[in-house]
């Protein structure tokens, strides 16, 4: 079963919900042109369909495997031909500017492509993902020799890059990390300690890996204000751009994971590599940050891709098995039904297709607000929608992964047994999803980011614009075509600012509003994905009313009518889990919570 | 990591929830004393931490590997001695007539026994419990022969049995199954046909092994009317009870499965084998059905069991993890708090704990409900309790597995990357548990069972019944202790109740009525939980007020007070989903589901 780019409805969030036309308003994208895109949306479909996803399932049997130590990682057959025509098709550098051989194209378009990639084969694609991660950080604060040696590179893919900063102490605490940096008198430094969970650490795939290390100059500050950021590239470039010796960065061994067999997660050593430094000295958790919310985006679009290709299958499934009798169905072969068209089935699809499309929607205006704060003319666009990304993002990237793993188990469930077996393929999404709510910052620390950081910004008056809008919004929705849009929409602005009003006023117990993060962010991205939805939901009974006949249009309204009153709908139950407080949650003893 | 039965946890809820009084005083049942009962559990807790539990990441690793075709099942290496203690300590035969070899004890000790047995090694368990339902079986419907000559031996274990339902066209659809038995002049049959997804189908634990298979009689009626069931052993039985020649029944191949590596789920081909009948010609589906609330139930149990293993795991894991610093904690080594500090893992710990304690009290209520169905004295209570196990067995079995892989999940999420590796075990928990939503009746049928056998049973005056006395029992929790149960036990009956009218209002629209059933579930099966969970909390309470200072019992309130406030408040939030009605579940065109 291979996959199938949905770039209708891509085309379709991208114009109604992520706003392409303002992003085309905007000089630096004004090549950007519908037709273009979509052009480049179809194109990047095809490759994905034919080049990428016939390697997942091999990916995932072979796996990423470390040859011995010191002897690094061989990737899996299948993906050296897919990745060497992933880089000739150039489809890693289209967010990037020109000047460096990249296409230019908004995030919001880039992150359409990644949804593909993703989707086709999630364990590949990690592979690019942490690659434009390190560009992103070395366009940001790279010095003129770093981005002229290794950005052309990278840019492509034609090198690799790495994230290096979980140590065995230091995972989402990062601060307690110990690998050190020592300058050289070359102006160069030599970076030793141990890196953990460094995906694609070592591969065979390209002839250079270019690896973004947190590290300690001697001396620095403790915790997160004394960390650096090297550069410390598995082989080091010649004057010439050539590959030079070997640095001292080894493999050293590779993680058994549930899941993305073929992304292998490293155990780096680093003994006294030879490193250069990216930016200023003790920057490095800041110059972390530039790249955060581009990553977290990143990880929460995972949640989306694998979720949609585990719809896909499960409805061609869905279309195939036959089972029982289904209410009312005279289509029956050998006394049976196709599986599609029973009730319960039927609401495992729409539960898939409808969370599906809500998260697209907010993943690309994620990705759009994020285009819009880094280069719109306006600088009160770009404030609001820095605010608009900040707060988007802890929802996209928490909301988005936790969703990947429910929408592929449910995938599970409507193939049944055939579901719980490996060779269907359904059950490896259901592997690979569920690492996406773990890294990155892991879902519960999206949910702090959410309440100490974004609900706050510009005094608190940011996101009480936000929900005043929404509540606008959903005063409008009252053509009977929204269904219960309008009734659940404000329901769910009601049930947040209740929620939110309870956790302002009880902020500086930590352990009481620390407590409820985790429910309130789920309230709050079903509100903000519902309200994203429902603007879609207004463009598609607009264009229909204007004499569209698509019936793209018309299923698009049902399918937000569904969400609305199942998913939606759901959100004013979650208010007492958010303002349950503390004394429940530390009243039996840390040593008594064992099972007795 | 090994694994400790909860055995306080389990005397509480079989004592002050599944009425061990009452059972003891059933004649059958007199000599179950709660000291031996305790004991039993005790004795059995250990066996289980001794000997089975340790099994249980090596037999994930070896699995169960078929020799070739035709050659049989190698079980796991460590499963071999652990299985031979097994029938050697008795554990198979506590449920069971002494007059077959059993222990004679109430199915609600002994489902805390299975309970026990399945944490400690899920893919294990499945092979005791597959021969329990054929024990079950022919203990109702087996002649003398087939009783004297098998159940001695299966009793104890030293045979074991199977189940034989499905085919490739019939998976949930029993009906089409297409298995032929044949009329031999000796009075035996001739069995033909192949089955798919046998448990435990072949192994080298045992020296026979006895399939139960349902087949069709030559002529016999189409769909579930035409089902006999028979008895085909492996290897046929001498008139001494010795084993005699080889059966035509082999295992022609073994699934490669997202967990239960060690339980191997056979494709079995039978070919003219010879079948004893059990019971009468085309009595089959009923003599299913006689089991079936055992059977169920021993799978909800499944979930409970998981969910408490994975929870051990993660208690211990936050008691020795240490990342970050927690609101006001002052136990700090090198800055970092234990995680069990931080109120989101807090927050995690608890929702497992609160719903595996729920499960329970709702897992040995079924059990105790299947007890005095079959043996109280009174006519009345035994058809009282029949009603009671019907309607529980659905709400166990689904809720049961459903919450089974969600708290395995937030095992994953509270170990962190270290969650994702497989060398923890956590994982495991979580791929092992994905099964049981799907055998024994997918969910989904569970819920369509609930709403179309379990609602209407005596004119609906039963279901009403319950909700009128958990309505009374919601009045009488006003003490402070129980925090906001009455309102959120209220809450619950009141939702349940708008949907259940609903769902009357609108049966004979099956698309709409069967469309909710699956939420419809939840709702029930919380709030039923929810009142057997408020039942152990007042009983709690008693004791406290009459002064017992267990701490045990001040923590079984505060857990009662976050089911209350997290998980009981979810109830009504889920109405709309039930009603949410037909239309939109099939306004979209089924071919036109696919994403485009």
């Amino acid at each position: 079963m291979t996959y199938r780019a949905p770039v209708r409805d891509m085309m379709f969030v991208l114009k109604n919900v992520a706003e392409l036309d303002t992003l085309q308003s905007i000089d630096a994208f004004a090549h950007a042109d519908e037709e273009l895109v979509e052009g480049l949306l179809r194109e990047c479909g095809r490759f994905c369909s034919e080049v990428i996803a016939p390697t997942n399932v091999d990916g995932d049997q072979q796996g990423s495997v470390i040859r011995g130590e010191g002897e690094g990682v061989t990737a899996p057959d299948s993906f050296h031909s897919a990745y060497s025509q992933y880089v000739d098709a150039g489809w890693g550098a289209i967010q990037f500017p020109e000047e460096f051989g990249g296409g230019n194209f908004p995030l919001a378009v880039a992150t359409a492509v990644k949804e593909m990639i993703t989707a086709a084969n999630m364990a590949f694609s990690l592979c690019p993902m942490l690659t434009t991660g390190a560009v992103v950080d070395l366009l940001a604060h790279g010095n003129d020799y770093l981005q002229q040696t290794f950005l052309p590179k990278m840019v492509t893919g034609e090198w690799t890059g790495t994230m290096n900063l979980s140590e065995p102490q230091a995972g989402s605490d990062v601060g307690a990390l110990t690998t050190k940096a020592e300058p050289a008198e070359d102006g160069t430094y030599r970076v030793s300690g141990t890196k953990i969970w460094i995906t694609w650490g070592d591969h065979d795939l390209t002839e250079n890996i270019c690896h973004l290390v947190l590290a300690r100059l001697p001396d620095a500050p403790v915790g997160t204000k004394g960390i650096s950021l090297f550069l410390v590239p598995k082989y080091l470039v010649n004057d010439d751009g050539s590959i030079g010796e070997r640095n001292a960065v080894e493999v050293v061994s590779t993680e058994h994971k549930l899941g993305i067999h073929a992304s292998p997660t490293c155990v780096m050593e680093y003994d006294k590599a030879i490193g250069y430094m990216v930016g200023e000295p003790n920057q490095g958790m800041r110059q972390m940050f530039t790249m955060m919310n581009d990553a977290r985006l990143g990880v929460g679009a995972q949640g989306l891709s694998i979720a949609d290709r585990a719809y896909q299958q499960a409805v061609q499934y869905s279309l195939e098995r036959r089972q029982g009798k289904a209410p009312g169905d005279e289509e029956l072969e050998n006394g049976q039904s196709l599986i599609v068209k029973h009730p319960d089935v039927r609401r495992m699809l729409l539960t898939m297709k409808s969370q599906i499309e809500a998260i697209r929607a907010l993943t690309y205006r994620n990705a759009a607000a994020l285009d819009m704060a880094h280069h719109h003319a306006d600088e009160g666009v770009r404030n609001r929608e820095r605010m608009m990304a900040d707060l988007l993002t802890p929802l996209t990237k928490a909301w988005g992964t936790d969703l990947g793993v429910e929408l592929t188990s449910i995938a599970i469930q409507i193939y049944g047994g055939m579901g719980y077996v490996e060779e269907t393929g359904v059950a490896q999404h259901f592997r690979d999803a569920r690492i996406a709510p773990i890294y990155e910052g892991t879902n519960g620390i999206q949910a702090m980011d959410l309440l100490g950081r974004k609900l706050g910004m510009d005094g608190g008056a940011f996101v009480k614009a936000v929900l005043a809008e929404i509540r606008e919004q959903a005063a409008t929705l009252d053509d009977p075509a929204f269904g219960s849009f309008r009734q659940h929409l404000e329901g769910a602005v009601d049930a947040v600012e209740t929620a939110m009003t309870w956790l302002m006023t009880n902020r500086t117990d930590f352990n009481a509003s620390f407590g409820g993060a985790t429910p309130f962010l789920r309230m709050f991205a079903t509100m903000m994905a519902g309200s994203l939805l429902a603007k879609g939901a207004v463009a598609a009974k607009s264009a229909i009313d204007g004499g569209d006949d698509d019936q793209f249009l018309v299923d698009k309204l049902s399918t937000a009518r569904f969400f609305a009153g199942n998913i939606l709908s759901t959100v004013p139950g979650l208010v007492d889990s958010v303002t349950f407080g503390a004394d429940d949650l530390f009243a039996i003893d840390d040593t008594r919570l064992q099972s007795v």
